[in-house]
């Protein structure tokens, strides 16, 4: 089963960025991006219990919104789902008490592919793909392991140093879409950086993003 | 409403003892406890599920397990219920999404209690009561006090600093039990200290524990 239906793109907090400076940016962009991912690792339940509501406040539609980790707080601010980490609940486990639940995981490797996916994981989230000002230490996996990935029949979005400039490459390896940190967020200009990406998305395959 | 009928032991884990020390005490102690609080602040989700099945596979009731601030690991591994402190998500809102879920709420005032109370906690946890360990620096709270909490109508469970040999007062101010860490964990015979405690708490009203 795929549940995403064109080529996405999902824009990740940097757990850095104050809250309302990622709220100010998510106001000119979401319309232009699949998910919104708070990953916010640092802060505590209520702090991102009340992050969600600054979003809800500004008129961010909740349905984008991607809680990292914290199910607990995904699931009482009614947002569009969970992105899980090893160190989370297992997504069985998730998916066993909260079936309707939309569930990602975050994967590394082809194994932990294959281990989502029988967990009952929604999509993955797999890289990073390019080098990355995120994981200077960690050899980028490339678009050769992403298609490998991708023919894991899991719905795949690509993340870490995608560029508007490589990311045809990223959809060519058969990925759903992409996932974007820096390359948004530390832009001088995140609506004209978000707009490079989504014209190549757009290209991909004719189509526009849609998350359901 | 006061879900508890008897005085109750609360044991509250450390956070510090390795899980399968404090399993051992458990197996042997856990027929005098009314709850068992896993305090593991360090824990990822994950390790906090795995040491919840860990204590399933040792048979200790999960009924009596309390979650600490993880409400989704409490929501998927069905234990009791979830603790709360001020860096977790409101009671309300809890209860909002989960009403039969039993919350507790850690306070230290008065305030806090009747906080607590209107946003829907089903008991609280006050302290600390006495000079602890645990807390060096910060003055204790005192019996007197405790004896303004207990006027609040909500169940209060005492913590800090509690003794076989003080804990008949702290029933006196009208705690509905107590919360204990060191006074059985740190103990050369963990089952000969709660028996201790759990001799006042029945002389207390002449009853035993029960929590429902």
């Amino acid at each position: 089963m795929c549940i995403f239906k064109d080529k996405e793109f999902h824009i990740i907090s940097n757990g850095k960025m104050p809250i309302e400076q990622f709220r100010e940016i998510l106001i000119d962009i979401h319309p232009y991006v699949t998910a919104i991912h708070l990953r916010e690792k640092q802060k505590t339940a209520r702090e991102l219990f009340q992050t969600v509501q600054l979003l809800h406040a500004a008129n961010i539609p909740l349905s984008k919104v991607i809680i990292n980790d914290r199910l607990d707080v995904a699931l009482v601010t009614r947002v569009g789902g969970v992105q899980l980490a090893f160190h989370s609940i297992e997504p069985a486990i998730v998916k066993e008490s909260f079936p309707q639940f939309r569930i990602g995981c975050s994967i590394h490797s082809y194994e932990e592919g294959v281990d989502a996916k029988a967990n009952g994981a929604d999509y993955v989230i797999y890289g990073h793909i390019f080098p990355s000002q995120s994981k200077p230490d960690v050899a980028p996996k490339g678009v050769r392991k992403l298609s490998m990935l991708t023919q894991l029949d899991i719905p795949t979005i690509a993340i870490g140093g995608i560029t508007p400039e490589n990311t045809a490459q990223v959809l060519q390896a058969g990925a759903n879409g992409i996932a974007v940190m820096s390359g948004v967020l530390d832009a001088r200009d995140p609506l004209a950086a978000i707009k490079s990406y989504t014209k190549v998305l757009k290209m991909g395959d004719g189509k526009s993003g849609k998350f359901i």
